[in-house]
């Protein structure tokens, strides 16, 4: 709301004042080519999800290094890709009301739009906005492959809904939405592939039951950050749709490996930067950084050049790290960059990406979708 | 960073769409009315807390009210409030860094502006960006009354610090900041008095500390929703600073008062309204607000109309209302009325109040502070 920009280009980081909300440009960009190598080596299509950026820029970059497009999860994100300049936009979740979907159907004047339904009353609020404008929804049915949250029961109800999406004018069935939130974060590495083997078999019993009506379904998508190579390696997606992967967060990093070691297939690019604001030598400092500069729900800060201090949120505005005996000082007027616990919910709480190139200020990237809608 | 109004004046409730952040303004006037009459029964000084808010607007009513001025916590929030047209704004909070002391000092050429420090480090940055405009800054020094958080520790350290200020060029001693955040979610109303019963003997201390240094202390502010009776009643304090009374939220309501009921002092004005955008019947309904539509640090949503129902957050766009036997059925397309679980990092997710009165949309207020600053 603030029009004031956190900082100028070419500043050094030094002089960036705090909260600000930091970007890494070459950690970004190694992330952001990575992941587009890995969908390229399995013969994927990969569709970055953007409710993670909520920033045009970002999608432009990852569609400039191969992704086909990018999901995004509400109209608003859906409204400033595309007024952004992004031409292809599915949106992964299921929406109600005649305006949100009024609104999703007027985009596609000028971007390939599509939308996901879990319900008869969905897919007559797509199909009508579609009729009154003369256009053609594509709708892909969601289904609930273990999330436990949206989307039809695998097999024959996923066919069932295809089938009405199929017989209802102003929309065409485009493919099953298939994405397991709950898998992301399992730690181990084997339990996230079983939890991804069982999606996979979920999608397998719906294309089993849609095949029965003749349905062709040519879009799988789903995946994260967590789990993507799971469902690369099913042989039944068709698209990947992970987002975290280009900033990582302290989360992603407590998932393990085949190895049991850290979860390292992508670098930590995203920051929050905090100043020491008080301190209480040998105890405790307080930094300008608590709940309202934080998406607090997947744990605490990490302080990025001493990955075993922790800030915990202590209020609002304020953040403590605790300060142990072996703990270096740290002043008041300490600036230190933070990893965040989790990086969309973080993100959201910013107006503004302070990019980094060298030590210094290369970009502002505004979080234009900012917000939780409508 | 939308520039979309979430809703326009004249509209019925249900035509607003969601998730939209709703303000009761009839329950909000009778909230800053009981608040003021409180502060005036105690012969003190009410200067409510704008971090709850973050809008000028809302500021305005309060003082028109009868408040001598608000607080505020950021610098970014003291620049918005001011240029909000606010003449009398106090920043309840230390900080660090030069730029933030400027920002501060520039904004006494528009309103009578305080601030707080608990370091040398801190009297020193604020003197220098007076000094540097040939301003006086009325500093206060921060008590710490038992939180635990920022200030200095009370009697002989506070008035230490106090001379301190006395004795620089720019700055001069104004009062003394006692605000003691734990106590006010403490459940049990005596736990909860007998919290801000030690508060008070802390500023005690602290005060018979400045008097042996013959240094008169004309202010001493603290006290939030949860506890003002008690600062207001311990003799000690000039100045109440709450700030949550005006929204109320479902935490504050988990507060007991003296008869063991729930703490019933101010009434819920500030509530998300959301949609049901898939169902499960019999086992639950999705709404369209998760992490990114709800500070969620003190708990779930509480479903208004419903108060026995909750609603968890279920991922960054989702929140899960668990439906059970006796449950009524929540259709794809219903809205809900929410009580968030902690009003002030829930409002700094949103750009825009929509004002409620009489069933219609009256105003969009600005939160034209929103975000952690810089």
């Amino acid at each position: 709301m603030t029009d004031r920009r956190p900082a100028d280009t070419g500043m050094s980081l030094a002089e960036i004042d705090t909260p600000a909300l930091l970007l890494d440009l070459d950690a970004f960009d190694r992330n952001v080519a990575r992941m587009a190598r890995a969908a390229a080596d399995a013969g994927l299509a990969l569709r970055p999800h953007a409710k993670t950026h909520k920033s045009p820029v970002i999608a432009q970059r990852q569609m400039a290094a191969g992704a086909v497009g990018v999901c995004c999860q509400t109209v608003n994100e859906a409204e400033a890709l595309v007024q952004g300049g992004v031409g292809d936009v599915h949106l992964s979740n299921v929406m109600a009301g005649r305006r949100k979907a009024e609104r999703l159907v007027a985009l596609t004047r000028l971007a390939r739009v599509s939308c996901c339904a879990d319900s008869d009353h969905g897919v007559a609020e797509l199909a009508q906005a579609a009729c009154a404008v003369g256009v053609i929804l594509p709708v892909l049915v969601e289904v609930d492959v273990g999330h436990g949250r949206c989307g039809v029961p695998p097999g024959e109800p996923a066919a069932e809904l295809a089938a009405r999406v199929a017989d209802t004018e102003g929309v065409r069935f485009a493919g099953l939405q298939a994405y397991h939130g709950g898998a992301q974060h399992i730690r181990d590495h084997q339990a996230r592939q079983d939890a991804i083997g069982q999606a996979a078999n979920a999608v397998r019993r719906s294309l089993a039951a849609l095949d029965r009506r003749s349905l062709s379904c040519p879009i799988v998508t789903g995946g994260g950050t967590g789990t993507f190579p799971f469902e690369a390696a099913s042989g039944v997606f068709t698209e990947l749709q992970p987002g975290s992967y280009i900033f990582m967060d302290a989360d992603y990093a407590r998932n393990r490996d085949e190895t049991g070691g850290p979860f390292q297939a992508f670098e930590h690019s995203l920051f929050l930067w905090a100043t020491v604001i008080s301190t209480r030598p040998g105890e405790r400092a307080l930094l300008d950084v608590g709940h309202k500069a934080h998406g607090g729900d997947s744990g605490p800060f990490v302080v990025a050049d001493h990955p075993n201090l922790i800030v915990q949120p202590a209020g609002d505005e304020h953040g403590t790290l605790v300060l142990g005996p072996d703990t270096p000082s740290f002043p008041v007027g300490t600036k230190l960059r933070l990893i965040p616990g989790h990086c969309d919910p973080t993100v959201n709480l910013y107006d503004w990406y302070v990019c980094l190139r060298n030590g210094q200020v290369a970009a502002l990237w505004p979080v234009a979708a900012r917000g939780p809608g409508p």
